[in-house]
């Protein structure tokens, strides 16, 4: 088996080890940021997979908090010497990424800390320079992450997010309901999607596909755009509906894949308006939801803010599957390294 | 000649207006928001060709106000009820849109107002919907825009962006600089993309077009490849450094154009690295720059900060002439619309 399908299947035992392992810094976050009045915004800093968790969160401290939430632009800071927050204003700092290593993404922190921000580093790395800057370290704890392409780190910063997001509105309901149905979900979406994947060969050679999702998942179509991106070199995109339709539709062809991001929730119309959209242009959109008619099922029930942690899988396993399909390199797909370094 | 070529050709007048019609309005918003005390945030709404010019608000409110910005995910609004604010923070809230018809740009505005959050409408149309949510209207006035891709509007919202970030910042020699360095650039950039442009000629049916840009310019790189996209249904995408070597560049094969967006400087070296690590998976780096060796010239001697204006235009160009030589429709893209009604 390779390292990537490993991987990908350990992920429900991940997040429920990151949840667990997390709670007590969350805690010490929640009392950090309460001892300094209303929380007025959050900055978060990311790249690469993990600007996609970053996403998720933008949604969830927008739906949960009511905050709005600045993704750092990190040249701001390493390139222009911008601040990150502003003197004065009450603003959590969360980082995200595996590695602990993005001197970009370091730099925000150090910044956001130097302003007396509080900080929170979701990582893989407790002893990585991120970590280093961090007031609090959420550590994600799932062991390495050997393949490149990331999954179980992505799927238990989801979920720590989460669990943060969840703890910062003092909402226990849904926390359990992370901690409870999380796992299990990621589990039911890892054993669908095995078995439904083979059915999708035929489109495993195709030189572009899209991926669609909206609001929570908006972070899920760009996630399973990336990793069929890295894993098959396919030029993969992920979009919005409204995004898609200003513009960029223009280039989808006929016979395009489209992955169409839809479980259950407020967006699921908006959504297969534009698979319809794509459906007129020649495009071919394969469903992610939990309908019996879905190209890739989801496991059903679960509340749309916890479908991103099951809805990226199908995509993962697709992009191994395609990866597999085209002969390509899984673990370790040329040109890309695990670690980027970008100032 | 077509009615985009006449559009671009415009521009240089199109934000002498922009800039004189918006300056009373500007110095409106400015009282507005002096008179609530020191400004904390601003959030940003906008689809499309404005969500990149709200990219270049984004590094300009971070290099001139030391604020950070939020581009709101307009559907937690429509779709989830989220508030655009919070209570009791000093928030900015900007949306920017050529026709003023989003639907969804308008419930963030409409939002914000509820919240007693000052407004501000960049637009076009003056009579439309989004101008009647916000306090204050920054009229284009750039006269209709009838070609389908946006241009004129483009630029003219860069620059009353600026013209409002460096007011807000009582950035007196900057407003000067842009008023009177800006619309002159403009024609220049104009004039030397048309010269320029049919050298490229044997790129114009490449099927994958990438177009990198950082900083300042990121817009730009997303701006340029969002017209070559629209005007020739080609994949054309952007992407800053840092983001493109974090895995999309998997997807880069031999001979795909790269359209580098590279004016002097504080974020040069790190384009030019990434123009390098293009070159060696076989990609033909094409630099949009002021040396004498970039395959596309801009005017010499423009500050950073105002280069987007005059950097977008050979982009314009290139999408405008391949668009012709592969015999696309220039003036109305099949499949797309002038306005995109997206809740």
């Amino acid at each position: 088996m390779s390292l990537l399908e490993t991987e990908i299947r350990e992920q429900p035992q991940a997040i429920a080890r990151a949840l667990q392992g997390t709670a007590g810094p969350i805690a010490e976050v929640v009392r950090g940021v309460a001892a300094r009045g209303p929380l007025e915004h959050v900055v978060i800093a990311a790249r690469g997979t993990s600007d996609n968790a970053a996403r998720y969160g933008q949604y969830l401290i927008g739906a949960r908090l009511g905050l709005p939430v600045a993704l750092a632009a990190p040249s701001l800071v390493t390139m222009y010497g911008a601040p990150v927050v502003p003197r004065g204003a009450h603003t959590l700092v969360v980082a995200i990424s595996q590695s602990g290593q993005s001197e970009d993404v370091v730099g925000v922190l150090a910044s956001a800390r130097a302003a007396g921000a509080p900080t929170v580093a979701v990582t893989n790395a407790p002893d990585s320079p991120l970590a280093a800057e961090a007031d609090v370290v959420l550590d994600l704890d799932v062991g390495p992450e050997r393949s490149v392409a990331a999954t179980k780190t992505y799927t238990a910063s989801l979920a720590v997010v989460a669990a943060l997001v969840l703890a910062l509105a003092g909402d226990a309901d849904r926390s359990l309901v992370l901690r409870e149905r999380g796992p299990q979900a990621l589990a039911q979406a890892v054993d669908l999607a095995f078995a439904a994947v083979g059915a999708l060969d035929a489109h495993a050679s195709a030189p572009h596909v899209v991926a669609v999702g909206r609001g929570y998942n908006y972070a899920t179509a760009m996630e399973i755009a990336l990793k069929v991106r890295e894993l098959t070199a396919t030029v993969a995109e992920g979009f919005s509906p409204a995004d898609l339709l200003h513009g960029p539709i223009a280039a989808v062809g006929p016979g395009t894949p489209a992955l169409i991001v839809a479980p259950p929730g407020r967006v699921l119309e908006s959504v297969l308006g534009a698979a319809d959209a794509l459906a007129r242009r020649g495009a071919v959109p394969l469903v992610i939801g939990d309908r019996p008619d879905a190209a890739l099922r989801l496991p059903v029930g679960l509340p749309e803010w916890l479908t991103p942690l099951a809805a990226v899988v199908p995509g993962q396993v697709l992009a191994l599957r395609w990866a597999q399909v085209g002969g390509h390199p899984v673990d370790a797909p040329p040109g890309l390294r695990k670690v980027t370094v970008t100032r």
